[in-house]
């Protein structure tokens, strides 16, 4: 099937960079000046508005540093944990791990509680391993791995945390903006995300929320200088500027993103927006004969991942460049033990969307031969 | 002076983020996902063609790495030291402070050679110093400090450091695009620059052009995951794409700004259009009674430091801010020790621009009561 170029750009069934609004891409049709009092009031704006989505309070504040989200989870890793601290990281897939090679590299004493894929994490096993080792100061998890598309329960884990006197981190990176949390409920101090997940911004840049209390006393510990959570909060509380060039465009368009947000109905809105994408998608797919990798009890919707179907035609590759060519991006699996290939349901896509992709989906698997699944 | 909101947005006579072209922001009104064949073969092309611009030919390659400039020089500097290495930094200014600071950071073992800021580093001084000290195994240096925009003889330091065996690193983030460099006359194993400078498209990324021969022995040495180039050169090289999210729409941009690089004439012309801003500047504001900070034989044609006038009404925030309410931005000053502002010639303009900013100079210092300079 031939198009022509740049016919209209596909939509993005990805977990990011995923498809954002006209306007919000419009919103990058500016040059603003990054020590411009404009440029300087929008960035205040944003740090605000993040809190507030977090329904937080004054015991928090927003960092935002350039770069992709992995950077603001090595910024917080190797800025909070100090030198002779021990950190636990619960693990159930490959963003949890990354995060215990970023604990490597800095040579961080690490603790590391590995789950099966398709578990949420037993937080009976988390508590039990912080009552047997003092030591650990902080534990780290990820909310939505988007390895699987599992949600682990993060309220569990910062009530075990907050007991044992540790910091908690939450890597909420493809939640935050679509699920619920609380911060203060949830007990926690770092919560890292990025512009271009559930806010529908652009990508260039990720942002912490951070516990006054506790980023307050991190001064110095940094063991880099461009990922320096402390520094570079320090400079956006002083004067409101960043350290280093900011993504100035892709602040603007996260600006608009963060109005849309609002417009839509704020998180819960944009949730169930989510929930629908994600509810078409898995009845449709079962209909059509494919399995989702997870139970439905612990699956989000946000990403959903599908086990290959066992049928000689089925070949991935083939699937994924004819639907590409019919104007749809999935996503490729990333699990250690199984043959899945990933549907995101997020971004500025709706129904209409997702029931397209479906259509293209049931007449790929004509073109392939792919019949009786 | 009162305006509508948003009436235009203001000339940016500044080292960075610049003014761009339309077409360059009109880039990106797209979304494309990271692991397209569009957007990869995007990636390839930009690689490609910044190996070009610096001249250089199959013995180079380029990193592409999210987050600003300095992100860029701290990869290359936590990634190719050695642990027992030693580093010659070459300072004449804040960058080449920074890059202390990085090494700092990092534990490295630095040897810093420190010259004044309104002067070239002393070529012998350099030689004399890797002689004496064999430990040294690699050479950086800022090409043109922002700090005053004096350029340094960077090809100079280059053949020291060669001659003594080091590796050599030229942080080239403001003149890369405008002067011509060539790698391989130069001795350059690594040089950084950034996309929103004299290529003229929008923050979001840097850029590592390095040595083959020298990247490829660096594997493992990373003292992050981040900023880890090997691990990043690696994976463009073998499948095209970051190992992280991409910053998709500034890509698109900066794709789009190497296309207007070249339409202009290439590296030589776009200097020219620089240095026509430069020479106006430069004589309009000496005729206005201003002072240069630089002698003119050292100063470059990228950003200029000029004194504050000696004068009892003068008051740079008043003067800065009248300025900018007239649609025109200029720079504070970074030096250590003077008073200075700094007037930018890079980015999308030219002599008109640079003529209405020199009109609006002249109109606000009547208002201020700053005459007979």
């Amino acid at each position: 099937m031939s198009q022509l170029p740049n016919w209209k750009d596909k939509a993005l069934f990805t977990p990011g960079p995923l498809s954002t609004s006209l306007s919000v891409k419009q919103a990058m049709m500016r040059d603003l000046g990054s020590r411009d009092m404009e440029f300087i009031k929008t960035v205040r704006s944003i740090r605000e508005k993040l809190v507030e989505l977090g329904e937080g309070n004054e015991h928090y504040t927003t960092v935002l540093l350039p770069g992709s989200g992995t950077f603001g989870v090595e910024a917080v890793i190797s800025s909070v944990i100090p030198g002779d601290g021990k950190l636990l990281i619960i693990i159930n897939g490959a963003y949890g791990q990354r995060m215990m090679k970023i604990a490597n590299a800095h040579k961080i004493n690490v603790v590391p509680l590995v789950f099966p894929e398709n578990m949420q994490p037993d937080v009976s096993e988390v508590e039990k391993t912080l009552q047997a080792d003092p030591e650990i100061k902080a534990v780290a998890v990820v909310h939505c791995e988007t390895t699987t598309g599992i949600i682990n329960p993060i309220e569990d884990y910062g009530k075990a945390a907050k007991k044992n006197n540790c910091i908690y981190f939450v890597d909420a990176m493809s939640s935050f903006g679509a699920y619920r949390i609380n911060l203060e409920e949830c007990g926690i101090d770092y919560l890292v995300s990025s512009a271009n997940k559930c806010i529908e911004g652009v990508p260039g840049f990720s942002f912490v929320i951070a516990r006054r209390s506790s980023i307050e006393k991190i001064k110095g510990m940094a063991r880099t200088l461009s990922l320096d959570l402390f520094a570079q909060w320090e400079g956006l509380e002083t004067d409101g500027q960043f350290r280093f060039t900011p993504p100035t465009h892709v602040l603007l368009a996260f600006n608009q993103a963060l109005s849309e947000l609002d417009l839509e109905g704020g998180v819960s809105a944009r949730g169930e927006r989510y929930k629908q994408n994600y509810n078409i998608t898995l009845s449709s797919m079962e209909k059509m004969g494919f399995k989702a990798y997870l139970d439905r009890n612990v699956q989000g919707y946000i990403i959903t991942s599908f086990n290959y179907p066992d049928h000689p035609k089925f070949v991935f590759k083939e699937f994924y460049e004819k639907l590409s060519e019919k104007g749809h991006v999935i996503y490729p699996g990333k699990l250690s033990h199984a043959d899945c290939f990933r549907i995101g349901h997020v971004g500025r896509l709706g129904s209409a969307d997702v029931k397209s992709l479906m259509a293209a989906i049931s007449e790929t698997l004509t073109e392939m031969g792919v019949i009786n699944l």
